[in-house]
């Protein structure tokens, strides 16, 4: 191989910093961009070496398959600082490989490990003053590939794009969300891309999220597109169920996207002594389980907002409510789980990496 | 309204041509771009005034929501050129409506009709020198809009771009494709996005067409996502059958482009006093048909390529052969359709719109 990635990155630093017009205490979700970014190219068939450079724009040509064809594909991760200023992310290697699961399913071009791994490491150091460490804020980071081969022909583009860049953000929602469990529209098919982070999959979900908010709904539940009877995904997260004492959860697909928040609490309700199941779930048991008093919790867990609670749902005109519990699952697996980001409490799964 | 699409459009003429370096007799199929295009941006809530540029790359934000989000639609149209050098559109008001109905489903705003059509106009009278005229070529002109807007956050852009662009393009395939039937990858959902053309349909197509390529097969035949009991689209393009006399294609659905080429076919069968109909096709009929020697043709249908013959298809490790017939449906509604776009015949049906 050409290109040793495991060299020293290439680091060309902006001469100026943007972060002293940042307000660290009032932070919107992925609204203002950090300093650098890392750039890789992928071209002549091979990634080219990554560099980081100022955040800047992007020059393509108009026939850039990324404008036609919807060749792209990302992560979202984070970086946390613990009260000595270490700075950490989580399970990083997790994105890695789901970033590369993507690109192939959607004919892209795999990136080597040493790339990414070193690529974000150095990025995350260079930008290591822009982690906020307030409550519920973090430096999000985004790293994402595109096309930028040419052609207006339906084929896969012979040059890409890999960048990374980060944007300190708060928290992902406020609040409780009432979610709509759709009976119409859907965000995957069987045989297609619902298991990859592929652009193409969230500008599909955003009408039927219009027509829902409009109806009063922050979120849509979406279910099997055969027959709308399963619940698979809540919004961007995956889906939690809590039925009496049992934690549920959908196996994932090739319609459902295999969370890292999702696997997490798996791993750590278990060692917690809750009852998990990994099983389909029919709308018709959460609306018996509403009805019958044993549906307790209700949440999306994703990285961005990690544990997300529903208040209530609507199906088929009706509203359910869930009830309003001391204790929920939901925020004792989110504390679990940003107490390892943060360095809070130990790691025994190996999950938290030290940057610096 | 404060913008008034029918002033002229401000046209900014690029000082050289790279005319003079393209080989007319030997075109790729949108490989070459023509020396403008026409721009319009949409911001503070509305479309602003379109103008003519110079053909020049596009910048944009890293944090665009065109390459996270996946909020990107196109047309594919051309324009033709008679023998006296009059130049013609074919259907374009439809690709205006459909270009609508993709931005509807995307979450992406409506363009005004004026902005489009006039635009339209304005560029390809300007590009004029561009369509070529040699057998089966033409100005393939791809109409565009993306997400320009910023941020890391899964919700629709707050601003976007549209661009028409030109390719003097050759013919899209060269000869008779063998194709295959495709068991468990799918393009669309119900209630998905595959009756819009958003860029994402296209990229999730690369990977099994790929395979597909691998094992000798140049395209795929996508089925119904649930059962792949049912032929729905040939690649990029609609799919005719012809059983026995009568010329079969699958209704439009949710998951199935409303085809311009497959409308204008249909109307032009039933004049020529073909027996029509739209209806579900069974992949098992196919075969049936096959065997019993009543399937005499199977095409695609696009603006591309307008007819794409099929000389045989795979489907479950088995092959099956197309007859070789002289007077095809396919040849004969193709020279119909082409006749009518380049002013060789009449168009008792008002397609063909004069441009100058
Ligand atoms: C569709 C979808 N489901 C689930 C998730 C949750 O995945 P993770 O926990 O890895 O962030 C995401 C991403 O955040 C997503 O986009
Ligand atoms: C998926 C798909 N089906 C069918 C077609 C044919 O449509 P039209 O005849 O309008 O070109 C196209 C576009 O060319 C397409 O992308």
């Amino acid at each position: 191989m050409a290109i040793n990635y495991t060299e020293d990155i290439q680091i060309e630093k902006s001469k100026t910093s943007k972060i002293a017009n940042v307000d660290f205490n009032n932070l919107a979700f992925g609204r203002v961009f950090s300093d650098h970014m890392l750039v890789c190219d992928f071209k002549n068939g091979e990634w080219q070496n990554p560099s980081i450079v100022p955040y800047q724009p992007v020059t393509l040509e108009p026939s850039a398959k990324i404008f036609h064809y919807g060749q792209s594909i990302f992560e979202g991760m984070k970086a946390y600082k613990d009260s000595d200023n270490n700075v950490f992310l989580f399970r990083p290697v997790d994105n890695f490989n789901r970033l590369n699961i993507s690109a192939k399913r959607l004919a892209m071009p795999e990136l080597p490990e040493a790339c990414f791994m070193n690529g974000l490491k150095e990025l995350i150091k260079l930008e290591k003053d822009w982690i906020p460490t307030s409550e519920g804020s973090s430096l999000y980071i985004r790293p994402f590939m595109f096309a930028t081969g040419q052609g207006f022909h339906a084929s896969p583009a012979n040059a890409y794009k890999f960048i990374i860049a980060c944007a300190p953000s708060g928290s992902y929602f406020s609040g409780k969300v009432k979610v709509l469990i759709e009976e119409k529209y859907s965000r995957s098919a069987n045989g297609g891309v619902g298991f990859a982070k592929a652009g193409g999959n969230y500008a599909g979900q955003f009408y039927p999220t219009q027509l829902a908010n409009n109806r009063g709904y922050q979120q849509v539940i979406w279910t099997d597109d055969n027959t709308h009877e399963y619940i698979e995904e809540a919004g961007a997260m995956n889906i939690f169920v809590r039925i009496n004492d049992t934690l549920l959860t959908v196996p994932t697909s090739d319609r459902i996207l295999d969370g890292i928040t999702r696997k997490s609490i798996l791993t750590i309700a278990e060692a917690e002594g809750i009852d998990v199941e990994v099983r389909k779930i029919k709308v018709a048991e959460l609306i018996e389980a509403s009805e019958n008093g044993s549906l307790k919790e209700l949440f999306g867990a994703g990285t961005a907002a990690v544990v997300s609670p529903i208040s209530g749902f609507g199906f088929k005109g009706k509203d359910y409510e869930l009830p309003e519990l001391e204790n929920t699952y939901g925020a004792l697996l989110k504390k679990r789980i940003t107490d390892i980001q943060t360095n809070k409490s130990d790691d025994p799964y190996g999950w938290r990496v030290k940057v610096c």
